[in-house]
């Protein structure tokens, strides 16, 4: 069974998973950045990033090297992929990455608006899927090659998928500040049928990983 | 300096210190008592609560323990009192607690329906404050002796003191749990100025102490 699995999702206290006032100066809003620190440092996202050798090991690093691991697919909304909104202009933004993004895998970023694949180097190729998410993870299950699906954010797309019970698995990490305002990861009725199968902590904030209670199917 | 502090605020990772649906036969809330297991457990609470000898020790009895450090008095909403809304239908109702309650000092109940004060066992009288917030922490603070003030809950409680800034100390747990719906510790706009002074974590939760940051008062 593929299973799609969010990782490295980064909360503060107050539930925000994005500061206030997102722009394309700060995409992820007044101070969203600290949300972030934790994996920044990590060995893993060193390596995954760019950032060359060193970086801590320990928990926050098994976290960050599991969002890793035997992932075929992406699934990104469109405020993860870049700050535009509404119809595409041209085809110039190709996300936040460069020109060899980190995923070495088929993308698909959700969005009411299309577009032709966009293929990248390093075997990153962004798809644009119109018809809604249960599409999107058919797509992405498809392209996974038996591998499973890692879900990106941000916060509308993590909800949306929760609240329809397609994600397996939530690793959600608390960091331990207020942001005052931003974009929640839990709001209004909450997600049914999820509970805690790992709770632990670094120095640096709390990692809780919530599964997809079984359903019962035959 | 008399400060105001709140101790022990259980929080879950969605966001809420009390379940959905919350009534005389269920005052947490569904699933609300699960909020508490951590402290229940612990060796202060039992001794605090007449649970005899035992307990746990670590971490969440540290916490624990400094919730009862150098406090004279405690404020606390209606609804932490007790079910009653509306005007008081006699005296009868003398909170949750039994004839002894576990405070031994003035515990001064935000509301907008006078009564008189009732004095119970043990040293605890619960005064009936129907004039605000500024007027409870006023009157605990006269009340307490030179001691601190415990902010008790619930929700909203919590959020009016965090607002207007007037409450110093916040120790919350956040229990790795979704409860999916009640009231919630953060709403609407973010209280500003509060900072991270300790982050730990047991093996069932993590506990943030949040301090009103210093407001260059000459």
């Amino acid at each position: 069974m593929v299973r799609l699995r969010a990782h490295n999702i980064s909360m503060s206290v107050d539930g925000y998973m994005a500061g206030p006032s997102q722009s394309p100066d700060d995409p992820l809003g007044v101070g969203g950045e600290r949300l972030h620190e934790w994996v920044v440092a990590t060995r893993t996202f060193r390596a995954v990033h760019g950032g060359g050798e060193g970086g801590t090991t320990g928990v926050d690093d098994a976290f960050a090297a599991r969002a890793e691991e035997n992932i075929g697919a992406t699934i990104m909304g469109r405020n993860m992929f870049g700050p535009i909104r509404g119809p595409w202009p041209d085809d110039e933004w190709t996300g936040w990455w460069g020109p060899n993004p980190p995923f070495h895998h088929d993308v698909f970023v959700l969005t009411h608006h299309a577009r032709t694949p966009v293929t990248m180097d390093g075997g990153t190729t962004f798809h644009f899927v119109t018809d809604g998410i249960e599409s999107a993870l058919a797509q992405a299950t498809a392209a996974a090659g038996g591998k499973d699906v890692r879900l990106g954010g941000g916060a509308a797309t993590i909800r949306a998928y929760l609240h329809a019970g397609l994600l397996d698995e939530l690793d959600l990490t608390i960091v331990p500040i207020l942001l005052g305002g931003g974009e929640r990861v839990f709001d209004g009725a909450g997600p049914a049928g999820y509970e805690c199968v790992e709770f632990t902590a670094s120095p640096a904030v709390a990692h809780v990983r919530f599964a997809r209670a079984a359903t019962g199917t035959p």
